[in-house]
């Protein structure tokens, strides 16, 4: 069964050394000094290695069952949800005046790494509730916040999304679930959901539903669509449990991965909701919640690859077969461990090298969230809007093919469930789906985000790359190795959002058949500024003479490797993105 | 449920046209006029589609059984079983003599896409058998032929691949089932063995195990290893089952998927076993198996694919889903098909562009395994024997990255098991590690295929790309879109081929680097080869009048697709690869 240690130390790195937080001006930040993370962070490490991730192998094999519409979650389960609640974990970055403990949420995300690498299934119904208040939290009336968002923080609830309906996911403007006003200013909500994760369960008393659903006089498409709370159990004005609601758990699914969290059908039948935000801007109170949905999407994808890379890392050290090509490195044994051969090695770099670069960026992009909210910088803002789809796309992607590379590593035994690999890849694989498939991901990005403020975003990032390399052209260590590439991928970019901007007005489908590609491409770019900015960290602790030199050496080498070998893909992206519609539009519908 | 319909159309479209096989002077191929490989074609296609495709999902489902070390297959498979022992379909390339029809083994390749798509766990039973009678004809005595081929040929008896144990399987050198020689020429078989495809099931009277072991004598490593026959029951003089062997299924594997073929643990007790081949020379005989058995896996990347893709494309046609960029297409509909927007274009051309040409590809080498056997043809034995760990690995990598996509198209449906998509890549992941996992593939091709035989055969491959654009350098059509993209494509494999000559022999970690990257490289040179026949072909048609205009532009928008957005990834292979050694083996192992 695979273990799991949370890299504690590779996390703090990202904060101390290349984010450099606690010397940063966005408020709260400059409480977070190594000492102070660190204890958290080896406190989160602890749950993950103890409790999480021995559940997690057992929770994919026994899965949810329903039983007369109550659902059970894997044995085991509660115990854990109950130690994640004593531990107040969902409560870390939430408002104090709600229970919380109103640290930043770059935290919140930092200690989320580490229990989504341990146990995704069991995380989802903490991430799902934590998603929940933030609506709430961002729309609801003061009353509202006060009756949900404490005992949602605190996990005595929880909470769901439930926007797919079974004949609509992307295009929500579609939906049919319906929103009756009632006289005493209530909703009655009629209709079904699908997909819902977490969306009947037995880990906590009560589950707060989000729902999108049609009130009259909105008129056509996601114009008419509002936003509603719908309590499994109505809440009574004292807080207390009243009445069942008119919502219930039609049937799980039955999913590729992710067995421990109940994915349910729910079915509305004339259920108690009440309007949370403006009337008919549901869509609006969603979108503000997405920034941060999706970037935790972006961090399940390689979470779940840093989990398999870490048993990869195990099974080559200790598997043996076949020999050194340069000479028996083990020849006392029958063999030497497979991490000797080089195309191991390249198969354990490429999973390094972007689980470790993908940390880099998502923390950049947390600490972009904080200083958007924290600090009300415009500029942050519009970054992580445009970085955001980035985020979830291309780290979902990636995650999966790299807990598809660890699971290679086992050979046969990568593929029997008992050895646990497999798991990783049939959980990563619903990364790329939900929150928005990555298809649409790119769709934003390329026909939304990247225009968006006359482009401005977009051209503050090239800056932003650009101010780097010149300030660190300086440095002979960086330059060849880190700088020249990234410049020429940061050229790559330019190069494809001009193709874009050339061609995309005529047709909007020269720009869109090569969305995909741009955000691989843009991708490609981000990780490769965060290893030239890990790269400039380690080589000052170094140069600073650390103690710690074969920690720094690796992450240089490691960024080394992702500059040589991973960063030119941005030459064949911006070369697919420069054939325009013509090849992915020439076949009409009734030739495929 | 997905359906499947044969694409023999496509298949003949590569035998008649591409390949032109009745024009051929390989022994037997001057029958294979396109009425009777039609006829075969279609009485195969009736069969999956109506018989083996409904079986695929239930039995995905159902899963195989053990009790008592009997193993159940799932419901219908007996039926199934049956109507293919019926039809004669094992024997469709075997000899005459041996109760088969005597095709060539392009027929059975071709007939096995159409099989393997529909049902790829059921196709199993049938293709072990296929490959244990090539061991038996190739390597046993004309006693052992006669005993058990016509039995196997006529599917009564089937046969299984005993090669891995718990501690080895690329390694077999190191293996431990011993065989102990017995005064009457057998042997006496112990040891166990895991990881058997079809090694006990109910669907045949008797079960031939192939099986690795070590006889006294014979040395260490792979030289030691000796080829058994033991069958399930021993089969008396007279071709009747007599005893039941010392073997046993002890119990059957949990896997990602292919749930529909009983993956065993067999033991063997001192069971009885008769040397197949040379004593100590059993590697060898497994070796000359090798071939067609990789082929085999290589055909399932791209059949499995293409029962995918059929699925996605009736789900992009009929979803309903946002509006085109363009202006809607379907107005009197709620939404456009998804077939509208272009990254799903990108998606399904990806797929079928692969498809298409893997198809092209296989059926090529297919023919030069007929060539270099009936026709006894050095040159097509050294090309195969060549591009078999391109046609295994790269097929197989593309194949399941194909089956990922298909399973993208239907979005979060695409996740649960209802709608049978995650069943395609959860079948298709096994490809990319049996008979040999794909590092294995690269490290065969570029630590002994490239080199073999004064590396004449990989020239043999670069005279026959030259040929080939030097012939049709005129053809205007084919000059930009298909030609010259192919010349930079090749340009970049000998490019690849020259940098391991001079840097492999130094250090052969230079070489073994780059060795997957070159296997990607190369299988992306042998598409676009493939395509810019089928283009020719195409070219041809339209020229000469052809009233099935539709189809051959299709496979001309096919094609260029392949050669503007995926030919160029050999630039970024070869790029890699020229990187060398030092990223990938820059960190020592306890820096991982």
């Amino acid at each position: 069964m695979p273990a799991y240690t949370a890299p504690t130390k590779d996390i703090q790195f990202v904060l101390d050394e290349v984010l450099i937080i606690s010397g940063s001006d966005v408020p709260g930040y400059s409480d977070l000094q190594p000492d102070f993370t660190g204890a958290i962070l080896d406190e989160a490490g602890k749950i993950a290695r103890d409790i999480l991730a021995p559940l997690n192998a057992p929770g994919d094999t026994e899965g949810c069952r329903i039983e007369n519409g109550v659902v059970h979650t894997p044995r085991g389960f509660k115990e854990a949800f109950a130690t994640m609640k004593d531990g107040g974990w969902n409560g870390l970055d939430l408002p104090e005046e709600f229970g919380g403990q109103g640290l930043p949420y770059l935290i919140g995300i930092a200690v989320g790494e580490i229990f989504v690498s341990a146990n995704m299934a069991f995380n989802m119904y903490q991430g799902l509730t934590h998603g929940a208040i933030g609506a709430i939290l961002a729309h609801g009336t003061e009353a509202q916040k006060a009756t949900y968002v404490p005992r949602m923080a605190s996990l005595d609830w929880t909470g769901t999304m439930n926007l797919t309906e079974p004949h609509c996911g992307t295009d929500l403007g579609i939906l049919r679930t319906r929103a009756e006003p009632q006289k005493d200013g209530s909703y009655k909500i009629t209709g079904q959901k699908i997909f819902i994760s977490a969306g009947e369960h037995d880990l906590a008393d009560n589950i707060i539903h989000l729902v999108l659903a049609k009130a009259p006089g909105g008129g056509e498409g996601t114009r008419g669509i509002s936003l509603f709370i719908v309590p499994k159990f109505l809440v009574g004005e004292d807080g207390s449990l009243g009445q069942r609601n008119a919502v219930a758990a039609g049937k799980i699914e039955e999913k590729m991965g992710i067995h421990g969290n109940a994915t349910c059908v729910m079915n509305y039948d004339g259920a108690t909701g009440f309007l949370i935000g403006d009337l008919h801007k549901g869509m609006r109170a969603m979108f503000t919640m997405m920034n941060e949905a999706r970037l935790g999407v972006g961090l399940q994808g390689y979470a779940v690859a840093e989990a398999a890379y870490q048993n990869a890392v195990a099974y080559a050290k200790d598997r043996l077969q076949g020999r050194a090509a340069t000479g028996a490195k083990n020849p006392d044994g029958p063999a030497d461990p497979l991490i000797v051969h080089p195309d191991i090695r390249r198969n354990l770099m490429d999973q390094k090298s972007f689980v470790e670069g993908a940390r880099a960026f998502t923390l950049w992009g947390a600490s972009l969230i904080d200083r958007s909210h924290r600090a009300g910088d415009a500029e942050a803002e519009g970054l992580i809007s445009l970085l955001t789809p980035v985020i979830k796309g291309f780290l979902t992607d990636k995650g999966f093919e790299m807990a598809v590379n660890a699971q290679q590593i086992y050979g046969g035994h990568g593929y029997i469930e008992e050895q646990g690999m497999s798991q990783f890849t049939r959980d990563a694989r619903i990364t790329m789906i939900y929150e928005g498939a990555n298809g649409v991901q790119a769709l934003d990005l390329v026909g939304r985000k990247l225009a968006a403020d006359g482009g401005k975003h977009v051209l503050a990032f090239f800056g932003l790359v650009k101010r780097f390399i010149k300030e660190n052209e300086g440095s002979e260590a960086l330059k060849g190795d880190f700088l020249d590439p990234l410049k020429a991928a940061s050229k790559d970019l330019q190069a494809a959002g001009m193709f874009f901007m050339q061609n995309g007005m005529k047709n909007p489908d020269a720009a869109l058949a090569g969305s995909y590609d741009f955000m691989h491409l843009f991708g490609h770019v981000c990780l490769g500024l965060m290893w030239a900015r890990s790269a400039k960290a380690a080589q000052e602790a170094l140069a600073g003479g650390s103690d710690d030199k074969d920690f720094y050496k690796a992450k240089l080498a490691t960024g080394r490797y992702y500059m040589a070998r991973q960063l030119p893909m941005t030459a064949i992206h911006l070369a697919r993105i420069q054939t325009g519609a013509d090849p992915v539009m020439a076949l009409p519908a009734e030739s495929f």
